[in-house]
Formats: structure tokens, sequence, C-alpha cells
């Protein structure tokens, strides 16, 4: 996190700061804390998460291996354990005192009804809203996501160096195919890879983007944020009724 | 699936027949239809859920990324998706139309509702009962299950030929040393390993045993089998509860 950055959120006083990637210095969340800001950071082990809980930041995101897009994992160097939302979220609720958002291939209601079942107090939904029209994806994003490549999502430093999740496509079969070439760390891969898809977009080949994924992605519903809302309320209730 | 093998199911007739790997022809599934045993078999994706579909199969089990032991991948030669046991569970209750049992990473009653949330019709616990003294863990599986190193489970070829998830000990260190050499075929791999892990049993190392367990490891608990099920049956109750 970035001076700048730091006092951009002190003076504009955010409900909510969430970290990825680890965590900031203790005088960096004082601050936060002193701004007033509910702090949240993403864990995808235990050992994160204890590690979050020491720093007094307010809640745990329980980041489980499905998820799409960056793994928040603090130090990629060490050996990912690739828990999964439901192992990790039970974890993090059974032996951390924190309140645990769990993250990770949830695309509906019944999904935020199991997170709520594993003891989860929210659950948080990336990929789901990626098809709704108000989302920034491009239109070859948003055909990937709707067909039938949308059953194949990879975990890939290639696209930014470091792991990510994402729809497989042109950039990561061709990073496959270069293993083991460690790429450059982030974000210099991130960048090169973001001018790279800039060209092949300029001569419509979709296939380099980072379409980032989770692997609920076949489940993704191209409607309205709202109209997405109102679904994920019903059939988060229609889930508990039928619990009973 | 030897013909001895499907004589003895058709003359005992369990009432569930279990398939794993993949599925036996078309001539052995209805000699075990017509000796009135209910099928199920394991699917990690929805490509082999949808086979079992089409073989007449009566049920699905949805085998999370999570889970311990052998992953009952059709063709272990394809990319393998490792979708997590939500992922899968809703992705096959969605778009199947088998009844799903879940299986990954459950460990309590608050994970079998979880399953039941995303329209699983059951749960399937294995990890969860292997420190019941009623299963024949020996004594360095059940310390390792029980002991810090239950957070570290890792999915590996090199116990048995085929991808499996065990805890992390002496054998699967040495196979991550050893890659990329790629281990015999599974079950030669298997028994040379079970051999290897005796010889090391009579010396007192406990370190090459194929110690399978899935991501919910640390949360195993050490009680007889009939009180987990009774401890299981009041979490889920009480998770449905709470659900309202």
């Amino acid at each position: 996190m970035l001076d700048a950055m730091l006092d951009l959120l002190v003076r504009t006083k955010p409900a909510v700061v969430s970290f990825h990637f680890g965590l900031p210095n203790a005088a960096r969340i004082a601050a936060l804390k002193g701004a007033g800001c509910v702090l949240l950071a993403s864990a995808t082990n235990l050992d994160e998460a204890k590690a979050i809980e020491a720093a007094g930041v307010d809640g745990v995101i329980a980041q489980g291996y499905e998820a799409g897009g960056h793994r928040g994992v603090f130090d990629p160097s060490l050996p990912d354990s690739a828990l999964g939302t439901l192992a990790l979220t039970r974890l993090l609720v059974a032996q951390t005192s924190l309140p645990v958002i769990s993250a990770g291939g949830i695309m509906d209601g019944q999904g935020i009804a199991a997170a709520l079942s594993l003891g989860a107090v929210a659950a948080q939904l990336g990929t789901a809203f990626v098809a709704c029209p108000e989302s920034s994806a491009d239109d070859g994003y948003r055909a990937a996501l709707m067909g039938e490549g949308a059953h194949q999502t990879v975990m890939t430093e290639a696209l930014s160096g470091r792991p990510a999740r994402c729809l497989s496509n042109r950039f990561t079969h061709w990073a496959d195919a270069a293993a083991p070439i460690a790429p450059p760390d982030y974000p210099i891969a991130y960048d090169a890879g973001k001018a790279l898809n800039g060209a092949a977009k300029a001569t419509g080949e979709f296939g380099f983007g980072a379409q980032w994924a989770g692997q609920g992605a076949p489940l993704a519903r191209a409607v309205p944020a709202a109209s997405l809302v109102e679904a994920l309320i019903k059939e988060l209730a229609d889930a508990n009724r039928r619990a009973l």
C-alpha cells in the first residue's frame, strides 16, 4: 500500500477497506481504524487468518481455491494448500474468533446458504456479476464466460506474475506450453499482459485477455445486477426453507 | 471390475454398489441393476457426471478437490479442473437430473448442512471417521492426522500411481524432490508403496504410509464412530435452525 493510497483512504474514510495479498503494517492499520474504516483481509489458509486476527483486522475473507481472479496468498513462494471454499470457511470459523466472509465458487442463493451453514456471516460473489451489463467485461470476456469455455478455468501466474484463476484461453494455453519458464514478478507481467491484450484486441483476437473467473463460471447469469441480487435473495430464502 | 468381483456382487446383492475411477460397461451395469443394487459413481466434473447419467446409474457422488484419498477422475491423462466441493456440487445439481451426494472436506454437521443447501441429497464423509477407534488407521496415521501436519494435505500420484490426497509426509516430500519423474501406473506404484511402508514401519518410521486425508483434516475428531454420528446429527439440526 502506497502512502498516497493510505492518505486518500484516511481522507475519504470509506466504510470498508479490504486487503488482498497480505497486510499493511501496524501504523497503517491503526491509521485506517482511526479513520473509522471497517477492515477486512483475505486468507487462503489458517496461518494467514491468524495473522489477520493478530493484526486487529475486523473480519476475514475465506478465499477458497475455487475463487476467480488473484489468489490472496500472502507469500506466493510458499506451497499453496489450495483449500476449497467449504473446507477453508469451516476451518476459519472453527479456529479463529473473526467473522468469516466466504468467497470462491458461490454463484447463487444456494451457494450463499451453504456459506452461512458453514458459519460464515456473509458471502462474497465476484464471477456471478461479471456477465451483468453493468460490469466492464469486454465482449470477448462475456462470450467466453457464457460459452462452453466456462467449464475450464485455470490457476496461472502467466497473466500477471501472481497466481490467479481465469478462463482457459490462448494466453493460458501459451503459458502452459511455455512452462516451466517463470513469468516476471507481479505486476510487471500484468502490465505486459495488458499491453499484449490491447494489441491482440485491436486485431479482433480476444484470447489474450485477463478473463478472471471462478470455478462457478458455468452458472454465470447475464442479467442486470439488480435482478441478480433479487434472484440471490429469493434463492437464499428458498434454500433456507428447504432446510427445515 | 473383474468378472469374479461382478459375480460376487450379483450373488450377494449389496444394497449399494459405488464406482470410482469411471464406469463398468453396460452389461455389467445391467447385471448389477438386475440384482437390485442401487448404483452410484463418483464424478469430479460435469462431463463425468453426464456419462454417469447416460449409463443409467442411480446417483452421482460429487467428489470435490478437497476430498481425501483417490481422486475419481475417469482419465488421469486429461487436465484436472480441480473443482471444489461447493462449486462441483452446485454445478451437478443444476446441470444433471441425478441425485447428488456431496463429498470432500465435509467434517461436521455444518458441512453436511452446506451440502444440503447446495441441493445435494446427502453428504459422504471419509476423513471425519479416520480417527475413530473403529478405523484401521495405524498409530502413525492417527498421530499425523491429529497433529499440526493435518494442515498440509497434498494431491500426489507418488503413493499409488493415481492422483490422491494425503497428509504431507516423508513419502510425499521425497516425491516432490524426485519430480518430475512419473511413478509407475496404478496399482504398480501402490503395491510398491505398501511394501516400502511395511519395511519402514518395521523400523518405527511411519512417514511412508498412505495417510489419506481430505482438506478438512484439522477438524478430525478421535471419538467412537457412534458418538461422531450423534454429533453430526445434532450439528446438522443446529445449523438448520440457525438458517431461519
